[in-house]
């Protein structure tokens, strides 16, 4: 029943709809399974470019390369050489005229370079296209493209840019760029050590703050500045990030994903290895692009749908970029928490009821520190005191042997996995000592050690030489930052030790349902109620017991057999909010009853010029909480699947909740803990709670459809979704499909 | 009808109740008009102390001086000394023994001091109680007492200083302290000018950071550090600094206020000088300290109500130091603005787009500048950037004279007043030149340039020198404070520019409802629904025609008059939640439906065991939206009023807003923009808009029985109120009373 222009989902055409859409393409990789694809025709497994050889080469050529003063090139030249210098490799400048640069032999072009010995190609030429022919008959492996005015400049650059890619693509090379510069490149300080930061940032200046942390001692081990991603993009880097044992964290900077599946699989290779990935991503204001008619699809906007993609794979997003410092800062380098309670710690009591409440308001458990904890305590601080969590010292034990017993006690309690000690300002005679107390027992435990830094001022030597000294010490300027990234720390142990891919359990061949739902669509149509209804059947969604009639009698023997009271609905496929337009008639309980509705929705759908194939006799169902469940397309990720409460609360306040398939079970509860309204499904004054199983069921059947029918059906939306008290399952009252 | 220990509302009585809730008492004061009260016996006016002989005092005597070596006070005299030098202020230490102090002749005792000529006496003593009546005697202005040991401490500490209190308030002294120290005597800069903060804080500790912006550059003119308030208090230093001529904003850490009217009449000297207030206020996570058994006394906890007190009096509430640091500083320093207009200004792209996404969310207005401004711009920038509004300039503009004049034509453009910089870093070819040009542009310009310094490290020389050099540029660390500031310095400046101060609109005396109230009050009883809605018509509150019977043929007799359909209900003084206990019969519409429902209610009463005064018999009102509204007890600020939306959003989601009167239309109005689901009163789906101004008329009337009442009902509840639409109305269709 298909139009010409669908088909149905054979292996060939989800293949090149991968291709369409993931623009995957041959070149060195790790696992090469771009064949295994979902129902969807969506790929399962993101193939990890190998960019060992472009961090860290044997060889390097510079097209384009100088040592004339004053010309542009002449800089990037010199701090190429610095850099090939300190990782060990060797440099080929190609010029067409210049014999030498900086004493080195130049190539006259890339014919000339040694075949198959280049691993990466700097392009300091103003048009990098007619380069990457050459360089793939000269078997280079990378190459980066600094120059600019491809798709950023807008149409004409774009053109350009798809013709680079389209060469890169037929070339074998990989490319970082165009629009990108020298990140890549920069001197990393190798004297630090530990778990360190990997950056990809799509604008280099975003980078910036981030990199600037290694004056601050924290370790980075590499920058991908993406620039316009012709090819290479934020997910190749990420995959392989996530691989190199040096790497703690993953911080990202990104403006716009090239493509959202090859970015979460990409994600979700990080948590397998349980990598943290931290991201700010720009569009938290942008306008939604999505337009739809049904109702759950304008429930959420695009940006809800990142966030929500983004936390199904663990990233943690952030907004400004002081929070993607901290955050990655301490995901890169703490260990895995022993316990999650924290406990704070200061030397004023009203330092640590502040940094208590918002610690409690971010989320963050302070539990109650036992009495033998307590009284352990106060053999060092006064007895009144109070040292249940968060302690006060008072100030003077600080100063002497108690201060690092304190301390230690704190860190010994089995409920503690955290200890956050804010210190307003520097007092020498009493913060100095504190600090080193703090910088010593962080380095006999495996627990977590915070210290805030309130001052603004920030060149204190306590501050400068000893907390940021120290690799053991987290070290915050701001407790908001603190408790920020201290949750998420919690959050993304918890979450990768909780964590199952959706991909290992996504279907691959459509299920029994698919072919009963392939002979109900029409394409560019909307389907009548009816028709909409046995598509929810065929995906086991139950319904009212319903009969289509077409005159008054048929409505008095199918309300006989459907069973009073029933409700009549007008059924037909252009109609929609048929509420507004008076076409449903509840509560109708007898013979005469049916009879006047029959007449009353005929002649109110021939007064509004409404088609019918017919009124709805259909069983009423009451007392439920009532949902809005649906499915509708995403520009970056395709067909979601939106779950919201009905009624008031998702018309006045969209309350819905998110998912890009494919999930689990998991999230489908997880969506349900989002809504503001989730009380409702407990049962509020007196009513029983919902059957939440059953819910989640139906959010998982309607991700089947959205799997099996995204590609054509345009938007689902079931409205009301009744559930019923726990145990008695969920009936799906009406349903509004649009085919694509 | 008033129980014996209610009594009238004399004058009398209201002014005890203030002494006994303001703790009022002579002593030096600006206004003498405590006796200015509002119709519930709470004042209108603050008297504000004369507080300048306590911060430059003309003599000071220290009680307890000492320059023994290794002793406390040694260390404390000789700050003092130092601090008396600075302010001219003639030192006269006192000590039973000692001759002299570092040098300085020693009085015996406090007796010895010249009488009358002390203006500040700072008490190092253990028990500062007896010393107190001394003070008295020689006529002493103001004390300090630093000892602790009081109320921090538990029972009996505050029993100590309730002792205290009380001599003090006899002494006619007034006393900083107990349980405080030597901020208020630090060392403020005397280089720096223009508008400076002024600083309160309850625990030292907790000022420190903002102290500490000196060292920034930012003028600090004082620092109270009121520790327990056993007399000054919070409000005091409030009330007084917003007077004071140097003082451009007064930044609060509060953990608990004292007494909530007088926080909120200096809140309304501040507001009406227009000078800003910033506060930290711990207990974001307090539990709610209402108990209340009616719907919406549970809608809001303590913090809920101060955070909107704070509101109704444009306090700028803040939860970290570091806000209550960078919003002070801004609003300290920031003229008022010319245009509410945000540009944002960068030298790349993403930089710009990413600050664009977070100041739109922050809830800033971006304008699109004009095609004129745009062309302007483009004179200096490439064609292929955008100069809409983010401005990217693409980097090199910056390095030669098109930087200034790109900055000063964004700052010409008449719809913007703030221009926002972020720098995610030092590059110094582009970023030094940058800075100087911004701060160069400052200096030209009533509007507001703010900088972002992203850099982590901060201690690069265009940041330490050039920015924090400059007076006329606000200097932030991170983009998310810098947006918070600026939003928090517009909102300011919109508020006092609309604000009229609630107190010089507050009835000073009884309505003519009041009268007719009285005679319907029962001590310590739950009204019937009745005499309930007997109440609120006294109060000119709308209620459905309604009848009391006691038999069915009165029933019908009833429904006769007041006009089918009907509802019936139970009505008794102990009957609450009649839905839940079938108490309710709605939509009667026949003699034989109303005979019926008679008995049916009266077996359910029998039943139940619930005492019955009658069966109300009540028009039946339909077609409007559910609100509930209500009146509660809050134990610092007193009566206050809540309204939320009724049905679901108020059972689930708590959606309700609460004033604390005496409040405006203007906040009435401002309550219904606080809901969540305020879309209803507009009408969603086809519904008819609601009647607003009916509304906003019954809140205020509510406002006024909170005021006039508020000592004699504990607890008022008007679940639901019927809003009908627009220019139809507002009917209360059920009320709960509880008499205190």
């Amino acid at each position: 029943m298909l139009g010409s222009t669908h088909g149905t989902l054979t292996t060939d055409s989800r293949r090149a709809r991968v291709i369409a859409c993931g623009e995957r393409r041959p070149g060195p990789v790790v696992h090469d399974r771009v064949d295994d694809l979902d129902v969807s025709g969506r790929p399962l497994y993101a193939d990890v470019p190998d960019l060992t050889r472009f961090f860290r080469p044997e060889s390097v050529a510079v097209i384009g390369a100088s040592d004339a003063e004053g010309r542009p090139n002449t800089g990037i030249t010199r701090q190429l050489l610095a850099w090939a210098e300190r990782v060990g490799a060797r440099v080929y400048p190609v010029h067409p005229t210049r014999p030498s640069v900086f004493g080195i032999p130049c190539a006259a072009s890339v014919a000339e370079l040694p075949p198959g010995q280049i691993d990466l190609a700097v392009l300091l030429v103003a048009d990098p296209l007619p380069v990457v022919e050459e360089l793939a008959d000269a078997k280079v492996r990378f190459a980066v493209a600094f120059a600019s005015g491809f798709a950023e400049t807008g149409e004409a650059g774009a053109e350009a840019q798809a013709r680079l890619a389209d060469a890169v693509r037929r070339s074998g090379l990989r490319l970082l760029g165009p629009n990108t510069n020298l990140n890549a490149f920069e001197h990393f300080r190798e004297d630090l050590t530990g778990p360190a930061i990997a950056l990809i940032t799509q604008s280099g200046h975003q980078g910036r703050p981030v990199f600037a942390l290694q004056e601050l001692g924290i370790r980075l081990s590499h920058w991908a500045p993406t620039g316009n991603e012709a090819d290479l993009e934020t997910a190749d880097f990420l995959s392989w990030f996530a691989e190199q044992p040096e790497v703690g964290t993953v911080a990202c900077y990104v403006e716009g994903l090239k493509d959202g599946r090859a970015f979460l699989l990409a994600a979700d290779r990080a948590a397998r290895r349980g990598v943290p990935v931290v991201a700010v991503k720009v569009g938290r204001t942008e306008a939604g692009a999505r337009t739809a008619a049904s109702h759950t699809g304008k429930l959420t906007g695009a940006d809800d749908v990142v966030d929500a993609a983004m936390r199904q794979f663990g990233v943690v997003r952030v907004d400004g970029l002081d929070e993607l410092q901290d955050t990655a800062a301490l995901l890169a380098r703490a260990r895995a928490p022993l316990a999650d309670g924290v406990a704070v710690y200061s030397i004023s009591g009203g330092t640590g009821a502040h940094a208590a409440d918002l610690a409690t308001a971010a989320g963050l458990h302070l539990p109650r520190l036992s009495q033998a904890r307590q009284a352990e305590l106060h053999q060092w601080i006064p007895e009144y005191l109070s040292v249940a969590n968060p302690v006060d010292n008072g100030g003077h034990p600080v100063g002497d042997a108690r201060g690092r017993k304190i301390i230690d006690a704190i860190l010994a309690d089995p409920s503690v996995g955290v200890l956050i000690c804010p210190v307003t300002g520097p007092f020498p005679p009493l913060s100095d000592k504190l600090v080193a107390d703090l910088v010593e027992a962080a380095e006999e435990t495996d627990k977590l050690v915070c210290v805030v830094w309130g001052s603004p001022v920030g060149t204190e030597a306590a501050y400068r030489e000893v907390l940021l000294g120290s690799s053991r010490v987290a070290t915050f300027r701001t407790l908001g930052n603190c408790l920020r990234a201290v949750r998420a720390w919690l959050d993304h142990h918890r979450f990768v030790s909780d964590y199952r891919s959706p991909f290992d359990e996504a279907p691959r061949t459509p299920s029994p349902s698919y072919r009963k739902a392939e002979a109900l669509m029409r394409p560019g149509q909307q389907l009548s109620e009816h028709a909409a209804k046995q598509l929810l059947r065929a995906y086991g969604i139950r319904v009212p017991r319903e009969q289509l009639v077409t005159s008054a009698a048929a409505a008095v023997r199918a309300a006989a057999q459907v069973g009073y009271p029933v409700v009549m609905k007008a059924s037909g496929a252009q109609i929609a909010h048929k509420t507004e337009l008076g076409l449903v008639k509840i509560g109708l309980t007898s013979a005469s009853q049916v009879r006047d509705a029959y007449r009353e929705l005929t002649d109110i759908a021939r007064y509004e010029g409404v088609a019918l194939d017919g009124i709805l006799v259909c069983q009423m169902v009451e007392q439920g909480v009532e949902m809005v469940l649906g499915m509708s397309h995403d520009d970056l990720f395709g067909p979601t699947v939106t779950v919201g409460l009905g009624g008031v609360l998702v018309e006045v306040l969209h309350d819905a909740a998110v998912r890009v398939p494919p999930f689990g079970e998991d999230q489908a509860r997880a969506m349900l803990t989002e809504l503001r309204g989730r009380a409702l499904l407990d049962g509020v004054r007196g009513r029983p709670p919902a059957d939440r199983d059953a819910l989640v069921e139906v959010v998982l059947r309607v991700q089947r459809m959205a799997l099996e029918l995204g590609d054509f059906i345009a938007e689902l939306d079931i409205n009301p979704l009744l559930v019923l008290p726990r145990g008695q399952g969920a009936v799906a009252l009406d349903a509004l499909v649009v085919c694509r």
